[in-house]
């Protein structure tokens, strides 16, 4: 049936306000009107940050439509659209790229300045959402949604992959896969035969490890309270793992100590203040090198003695791995058909969208690296 | 009269206790033990660094020489010493540099570990003083000394340059001129055609806007809270200058408008945590790097927005321009004399020992870039 032009009734997990439960309901997607596309969700990942809107660390207004990791196909396309037809398989891009801002032109970074972090309205570019559930309408979040069977986004914020990439698992590379490989890559940019450091091994962490692996690193150690964490990590690539809680001394202290002062990178992947500083003490002190990953709780401040950089350290962040999406994804898509990684490292799950609320679930428990709902 | 092996009475100047004047007194250096060295000094700059130990920001025993910013030529050598013969032009270094520790060995960075910042106890390796006087012993600082006519210091903490080199200008490749110029060269590694801010227009910021113009960049922005810098600092290279006074809005915000958002690099040549952060926010949040220069009173910790990191900023720190002191000084005093660079600029005053209170003054009450000391 074609369905282009017409008004689509779909399933979508709806998030009716702060802290409840998803909801699954009947929701109806608008046609995309121009530059805009409209598209079939095939898999899409539970991520953090979905958890943060859930939790109101990040704002975005109620009711909405979360999900930001995912694999598509472009149903219709709105008027205008000239990059991607019906058909296409393509990532959507959950940061904006608008590809002319001073982000957007330079050669290093990705943070496009369109990006509405913390101020995201929930709105298109015309003011209005594409989803109705009950006759209200229902927001967007970061400029898409994807826990819904169809959602409208721009034609600039979607990026074309390889026809035979298996939705289910490319998905990853829509958020935590590329965040985390890229903070090694392009971030810290790991050299050859360096010993590494990864605080927090979920999803993202484990990401890390692999960038650190592809890097050529000769030692990688995870970091983690939770040792059940230890056998997934060694399997992504670490080459050690070790639980603060088993030592008295602070973690800078015992990497320092285990690695004879030669700790050249540190990943903090959790979002704590914390092991964001514990991090940036235990690289070297010359010359080390340490990148913010976890994404922090809105408007909180980090305390921090700068002595720690005076010395020589660099500590940088990164948004999505640094990678500029749209050039970049459809590139980590024929990697991962290469085998040059193997992304069923950090999947632990697979639920139906229905089963969403339980998705969350294992993310909160800490019993999951990454849980994929399918439709 | 060979000296060699006989202790040396010279003047010094003295610091008897914290925030006290110094003291013009006879003092008796010792002669130099194995693989140590003797110098006369032939000309120091005032640092903030020794103002630092004045005020007890730096941890210093008393009664000190200070002084670390020296050219010197070598009086006489104790035994085992190969590197440097009696009469070699020397720059003293101001750091360690011990050549086997994992700093040293390193490519990138120059904080050797057996640096003692803050926890220096003024002796020299074996655990005593060269220095007496009124028959008490004075103590050494960062490992030698330079407000006097003669100091002891260890072979390994010199390095030999151009005999032809004037020795009241290439004092300051020992710390000013190069912590600035290589924030700018090797910490930032600022590139052609970037635009650069540099907040604080003093001895160090005036080299970082050497080493912006020696990179390449074509807009170098000066910011003093002095209009009196500004002259200096246009003619150091500053393409032009701000006071943030002027401005009602947050400085990083002026400097966003005025270069429409394209500010790649900043350097913090103050040492005050608001400007720490004013500079990080700066830079733009995409791709900006941001160094650390100045140098903080103990102890004080910083608070800061992380998100300024997230979004993929780098901030850094590095020492002593981040130069491996041993093999670059000697480079930098060549390339000086090949006019690469004019220390002209930062010198306003020279002045001879018996006046370093003066020094003092002109530094502490904003009216000098750099005084020199001469014997």
């Amino acid at each position: 049936m074609n369905t282009a032009g017409k008004v689509i009734k779909c399933k979508a997990a709806v998030l009716w306000g702060l802290k409840q439960p998803f909801s699954i309901e009947d929701v109806e997607v608008a046609p995309p009107k121009a530059h805009e596309i409209r598209l079939k969700i095939l898999a899409t990942g539970i991520c953090h940050t979905d958890d943060n809107a859930v939790t109101g660390n990040l704002y975005t207004p109620f009711p909405v439509i979360l999900g930001h990791e995912a694999t598509g196909i472009v149903e219709s396309i709105g008027e205008g659209v000239t990059t991607v037809k019906p058909g296409d398989k393509v990532i959507p891009l959950s940061i904006s790229h608008c590809g002319k801002c001073s982000s957007c032109i330079n050669t290093n970074g990705n943070f496009c300045m369109e990006m509405l972090l913390n101020t995201d309205q929930g709105v298109r570019s015309d003011g209005t959402t594409r989803f109705t559930c009950k006759g209200k309408p229902v927001y967007h979040f970061l400029k898409f949604s994807s826990f819904t069977e169809y959602t409208v986004t721009s034609e600039f914020l979607v990026t074309k992959i390889d026809a035979a990439a298996p939705p289910e698992k490319v998905c990853l590379i829509g958020c935590a896969f590329s965040t985390g490989y890229g903070a090694a890559l392009n971030a810290a940019k790991v050299t050859p035969g360096s010993t590494c450091a990864v605080f927090g091994l979920g999803g993202i962490g484990l990401s890390v490890i692999m960038g650190c692996k592809a890097a050529g690193a000769s030692r990688i150690i995870g970091i983690d309270i939770n040792p059940r964490k230890f056998e997934r990590a060694m399997a992504a690539g670490a080459t050690e793992c070790i639980n603060p809680k088993d030592y008295t001394k602070p973690i800078s202290e015992v990497l320092k100590d285990m690695t004879d002062n030669s700790v050249g990178y540190t990943f903090e992947a959790i979002g704590h203040h914390e092991t964001m500083v514990d991090a940036l003490a235990s690289c070297h002190p010359s010359h080390g090198i340490s990148v913010i990953i976890g994404i922090l709780p809105s408007s909180k401040m980090l305390t921090y003695d700068p002595m720690l950089l005076l010395t020589g350290r660099t500590w940088k962040g990164c948004f999505l791995g640094g990678w500029k999406l749209k050039d970049d994804f459809p590139k980590l898509v024929s990697d991962f058909m290469a085998k040059k990684f193997d992304l069923d490292q950090l999947i632990t799950h697979v639920l139906p969208i229905n089963k969403i609320n339980e998705g969350f679930d294992l993310l909160n428990n800490g019993e999951c690296i990454r849980t994929i709902l399918t439709f």
